[in-house]
């Protein structure tokens, strides 16, 4: 691609669409917020963008785009910057679109058990707002506190709940797009099914912000489950933590968590947060297992049948969350797993995912890659959807370690995943680090398909340039 | 699109692909067979194809592709014919490619709840055999009897237990497909969640056999819901039917099935069967609603806070199918109500979908646009989905009206659908006989994103040709 840089008259043009509130560039170069737009939650990773924008609705956006289509600047949508394969980066600089001031919830419709929303919503505060009429929006992030609608629409975000209620993408009906041209389209219509034409809505949910920008989302919701059981399974091998999950499902049990961690992945997150927990030494890995529906009587025997298919494995002692208050830390240590691992070392954290049964193998080739190349991981995950996140430690691997001789067992890691009818991103996204291996996941054909379609729709490759694939051939490293 | 004719070679090289048996040409104009790849379930309309072949696997589909797409013939897919808008016929003459060989199930994969299948199954003998190891398949159109998953993929079929489910799509994990340039990919992986590239299973799903030919499937599975019970409930006013829906899941019940069925319709299918059911004078419309789940004792709580929802309605005396043959029998009828009217009448059949809860507006709306342009229409549909299928009656309307005059109610029925927020196709596809309404639900910036794409998949537009849009910019009729 060939970009063209900024020019003062561009930036002026910006300015006067957005308000000189809501521009920043080099000039801010000393404002934290300016450096900040540079960074998400990747590595350690940072690019500085030319110019910050944060326009206040599509229109706005419309115009911007339609700039930069014409004068061939790259444009970096940002949501709230929490992604973990680095598609916010502004890796060829030009604008970052920030998203954070479309965040109104429009319209809470429950005749229909609808919502539309804007994509800077914060996720945690929609399912607050639904819940509190009565509904459930299950998509919850780890980072659900802090992360954006749209952020979790642009990689099709996961979480927890998605083993029994899908991912962000089952919960999307139609969405307004700005396009890379600038035109505003809306991709389908706000109804529960839909077969007329081809499903452009799913084709922007996971495209990483590199098909257009997400300006309004309609979202199908449910009625919100009235009771919830939480327990938490210690194991002392960790091989059988992952095989029992598979054993819950063919005992006719969908849970609305199944979740692994491994020891150290719990200890340092309940050390991280200051929640004491008692972990027996023999005890090396925990499944996080929770049960939802309208009725406690109903789940109390499913529970039961839970027990039941547990005594077939060497487990220690099973705590049942008793109150709200046990369940809320017992999800906390969950969610600040990551946390934890980035306050303890910088990491690379790998989103692997195979078919469910297979995520004894995948564990197992995980730690034996880890012993062949010298590197500790802790890996923990959404084990009922096969999705394993991998954390490779940095601790006191050298920058040629880290930065090149990973790559060799990262690309065993994936094609393990491959080989075992997975692939090498469940929720994350390929985004800028992950780029270099998406060949191991997407043969040519495929990716051919897939510049196609994005020439299609950014026909001057401005829309977040460099990230999922490039748009020529490249070599697997 | 400038097609060329088929040549002696080329049937030799079919012939050769294929072998002897499984090619028809126009010698075999005498056999029934022959006529019969040129029709589907739509009106009365019938195409004759150049030459039918029913090749055994993805592998000879690649090899006729490929002499298609250099030769620029034609190629119009077709599963079991059972379709109602026209997308399997061949229009353009060329190829008909049958998949009815490609029936088999390849694996039943009980540890990941997973199914490898070929296209040519039929839906009912899949739902079956995934019963049969205690896992359950959703998706149920009314010809399930008949029609093949291929099919129901290229329309994302639904049926009745969508409202509760979803339709056909929401159960592809990945794809086999054959391009419209003879290359063979898979589009994903087998897993749960995938964030590894655009979405190229979805966009392949609902696209009517014009993006390329599906070989391959697999489907992801559920536990088998072990108890189910069923209501058929008489309303005296229709609207009440419809509003009652949405009542329903407000009080918090998603229900397995909630059918819509006028009081003609259930008459007619009835009659149609030889299935005596009372029907007093007062009765205008029914709901058939069914619960399902792994414990009885919950659904028959769930039951009796329907019959509260239900008290606020003017309905009659609510029916509870207390054992197999009943429920059999139950939908039975309400499965054939399109075969009845069939029977009855040439008929057409729009598919019409909007927000769940605008059902008794898009009711009204049809009732009054049939009595100013004087015709007769019985309706019936998925109404836990919004999705009400509006079956135009021939009667002794002449051809002027029945081929012209029809076109502008018709056109006013899908305006009120996407006024209301919904759109012209909910689980039949456009086709051939919805294409020339297209433009009442997808703008001109969406349609020329579709025509991109295509492009990219099928640049010598080959694959099943003049269906859902045009590769022109077309007038609304």
């Amino acid at each position: 691609m060939n970009f063209q840089s900024l020019t003062p008259e561009l930036i002026a043009a910006f300015e006067q669409i957005v308000g000189p509130a809501y521009i920043l560039t080099a000039q801010h170069a000393e404002v934290d917020a300016y450096a900040d737009y540079g960074r998400d939650h990747t590595e350690d990773l940072h690019y500085a963008p030319d110019v910050v924008l944060r326009p206040a609705n599509a229109e706005e956006i419309s115009r911007i785009v339609r700039l930069c289509h014409e004068h061939h600047i790259p444009v970096t949508p940002r949501g709230a910057g929490t992604g973990l394969s680095g598609g916010a980066l502004p890796i060829h600089n030009g604008v970052v679109l920030s998203t954070d001031r479309l965040n109104k919830i429009i319209e809470i419709d429950e005749r229909n058990l609808q919502a539309t929303v804007e994509p800077g919503v914060v996720n945690e505060a929609f399912q607050q707002a639904v819940q509190a009429v009565g509904l459930f929006y299950p998509p919850d992030p780890a980072s659900k506190g802090s992360c954006f609608l749209g952020g979790n629409l642009a990689h099709s975000s996961g979480g927890p709940k998605a083993v029994k209620y899908g991912t962000t993408r089952d919960y999307v009906l139609n969405l307004q797009v700005v396009l890379p041209t600038g035109d505003i389209i809306w991709t389908a219509a706000n109804t529960l099914k839909n077969s007329t034409g081809y499903n452009l809505t799913q084709l922007m949910v996971g495209s990483e912000g590199t098909l257009g920008i997400i300006t309004k989302v309609v979202f199908r919701l449910l009625p919100y489950p009235r009771h919830n059981i939480l327990m938490l399974v210690p194991f002392r091998q960790e091989a059988q933590a992952a095989e029992a999950v598979s054993a819950v499902f063919r005992a006719g049990i969908i849970p609305s968590g199944m979740e692994f961690m491994e020891r150290e992945a719990i200890a340092w997150s309940s050390d991280y947060l200051n929640i004491p927990l008692t972990l027996p030494e023999d005890i090396t890995a925990h499944l996080l297992i929770e049960l939802d529906g309208q009725d406690l009587d109903e789940l109390y025997k499913e529970a039961e049948q839970v027990y039941t298919v547990l005594e077939n494995y060497d487990v220690g002692e099973i705590l049942l969350a008793d109150n709200a208050t046990q369940k809320d830390e017992l999800w906390k240590i969950r969610r600040n797993i990551g946390n934890s691992v980035r306050y303890n070392s910088v990491y690379k954290e790998e989103d692997t995912v195979v078919p469910r049964a297979e995520l004894p193998t995948l564990l197992r080739g995980v730690k034996e890659i880890g012993a062949r190349y010298g590197f500790k991981s802790v890996c923990y995950g959404h084990a009922g959807d096969g999705n394993l996140h991998v954390n490779i430690i940095r601790g006191n691997l050298d920058d040629e370690k880290w930065n090149v001789g990973l790559r060799k067992p990262i690309s065993e890691i994936f094609e393990l995943c491959v080989k075992l009818g997975g692939t090498i991103s469940g929720e994350h996204g390929i985004g800028l680090v992950q780029k270099g291996y998406v060949g191991i996941a997407l043969k040519e054909a495929n990716l051919n398909l897939m510049r196609g379609i994005k020439q299609v729709f950014d026909p001057h490759g401005i829309m977040n340039p460099g990230k999922i694939f490039d748009a020529q051939i490249m070599q697997v490293i």
